[in-house]
Formats: structure tokens, sequence, C-alpha cells
């Protein structure tokens, strides 16, 4: 997993029919030392702003938003509290 | 999933059985640091120019397609019409 | 796997059920070209400052914390002793 | 998938059982950043100097050759005859 | 599967129990950008200085070790004894 930073949503009309009642983040990882950013569904209704752990495996995000048969690589899965870092 | 722009279509007489009727496309992944482009396989009818959804994933993909048995990572599963930002 | 250092704990009280009572472990990984760290379940009782070996695929970290069913792609699954490089 | 070219061929005696018989292909992505070539399992007849479609992922590659319990992770499955590109 | 040089050996007492018996090989990708190597389990008896084939996909590794619920992402898989490049 990676931590990110939830920067926007992505509305798609046109899209898979599994994907439909799910919320697409845009998140920034930390730390990245590219500009590009990931597209992951929400698990765990996280808002614009904050930080959040992302999972980026196809299974394991299905699992996350508990869809097992639809084209999903990345969910957020975590809205961090806090990091202890040295 | 990242966001691409579809920029062609890739023809290719000699290729695995299971890919027949499919289309391929070529993206270019949004805020790359490197000018490498994704072929994708196209499961919402996307066409050249216009900005999608593009998951990375095996599973995810050939699910994306309804080819479970069919050697594809990457699927084109959504067509952006709007995105909010911060 | 990848060689990494333990930097850090991270906590989120807003997270998928099934990460109950597992720790988070912030790592940097060895020689990388980016400051951009990992977020690890911790399969072997790692502390911070200790130098472990990390798993990075969906499947393989389910099974490092016995989860099968949980959206988890990374895992500290080791402690290095030492290693013999030329 | 991505597009490369194939550059050579690589010959190992020592090597998994289940890969006998299989071709080993030494292919450079095209538009990388890096020369970084990749190695693929050859699923399509490719030659030397061809323009290829590799796939990336251990079940599609495996599946791409038919050899669903093999350790293989990259496979070429398309020969390129031409893009259409903006 | 990418070619890389074998450079060391890692020891690790604090491990999954079913890394029992295998032994961990540290291992520099060829031609790569960064010095950042990876660590791979050995299926063909290589030893330091050898070049070799390395597969970097969870089940294909797991596989080529023959050991299916191991948490495994990378292993050698075999030993270079020659190639044709252009």
């Amino acid at each position: 997993m990676i931590l990110a930073r939830v920067t926007g949503e992505v509305v798609a009309s046109q899209k898979h029919p599994s994907h439909e009642g799910l919320k697409l983040l845009r998140v920034q990882p930390e730390n990245s030392s590219t500009p590009q950013h990931l597209i992951a569904m929400d698990a765990v209704g996280a808002g614009i702003g904050e930080r959040v752990i992302v999972v980026q495996d196809g299974f394991a995000a299905m699992t996350a938003v508990n869809r097992p048969q639809s084209p999903i690589d990345c969910a957020v899965i975590g809205i961090v509290d806090s990091t202890n870092e040295i």
C-alpha cells in the first residue's frame, strides 16, 4: 500500500456496469517523483483533502469494495489518523 | 486505475485467438514522466482523442472485456465526463 | 521482494474490517531512486529501525498475514540478519 | 500491454522444467525512459526485429503460451501490422 | 521476466515458516536506471556472479519453488547460457 492525498472525484457515465454506485477518487501518491495520480475506488468514505491508504492490486481492490468480478485495480482502504515516523 | 488519452489503434493480424473481435487502443497516461504509452483492450467503445480510465491488472482487464482466459493485462473501462479537482 | 528499513507505524481508525489487529508499517525501500515509501502489513513482529524483507503482491501479502480475503498488497515477511554481497 | 521491439533470444539450459520447448525473447519497450529490456515468452512466432505486443501479467502470460502452472510473467502476444496514431 | 546478476545472499532467521529451506538471493537487474536490487527465491541453484532470469509475479514465483501458499513475489528461474542480440 501507499499513502496518498485525495484530490478529486471522477465522473464517468460510460463505464463497466459493475462500477455502478461506486465512487471514483483521484489520489496523489505521497513523495512521488512524478505528478502522476491514481484513480481509486473508495471503500471507506474518504473525502477530498484527506490523507489515505491506497491498495494497488486487482484482487485486493475488488475485495475492498466487495465486488470480486469487477475491473478494479486500486482502492482507498483507510483514512490515516496519524503516523509515527523516525 | 489511471487517467489516459486515447491516441490510436493497433492492428495485429498475428495474435492470440482469444483476441479476435476486440479493439486494441493505444493510450497515453496523463501526467506521466515518460512518453511511454500503453496498449489497452477497449471495453467501453472509446474513440481516439477521448479521456479514459484505464485498469492495469490481468484479472481485472480480462473481466472488463468478459474473456477470463485471454492474455490481457490492460483495458479501457470508462470514458471521463468530468473531474472535480482541488 | 525488496529490502527496506522500517521507518514508522500508521494508525487508521477508518479502515477495512479485515485489517483489525494488524500493524501497518511504513517502510523505506533500500537504494530507491525516489523518497516514496510503502505501507506494509507486519507479518514478523518487525520494529522501527529494523532492516526487513518486503513482499509486494496481493495474494502473497494476504498469505503472509493469513487473511486471504483482505485488501492487502504489501507485507513485511522477514527481518534481515545479514547479507553476503559482492 | 506495451509495444516493444524483439532484439534477441535468450538461451538457458538450467531452467524450470515447464519452460522446455518455449522460446525466450529479449524485447525492448518502445519509448521507454530506460534501456532496460524484458524477457518474454514467444506466443506468436515473433522474430528478431519485429514490432510486437507484450503482456506483463503472470496469469495472462501463462495463458498466452498455454502453460498455466509455469513461472512466466511476460509474453509476446501479437505482431504489429500497423498503428493509427494522432 | 528480466535479466539480472546475482550479487549476494540474504539471511533472515525471523521469517515466514514457509520460507524454510529456501535460499534468498540478492539480484541486480541489468540496465536498470536505479541501483535498486531485488530479493528473489532461488529455483535453479544459481550462485553469486551468475547471470540469471528473474520472474516478478506472485503466483509465478510461488510455482517456481513449488510453494503455492508462501509469500513470495520474485524468483530466479533460469541461468543464462547465452543471448543472441542485435
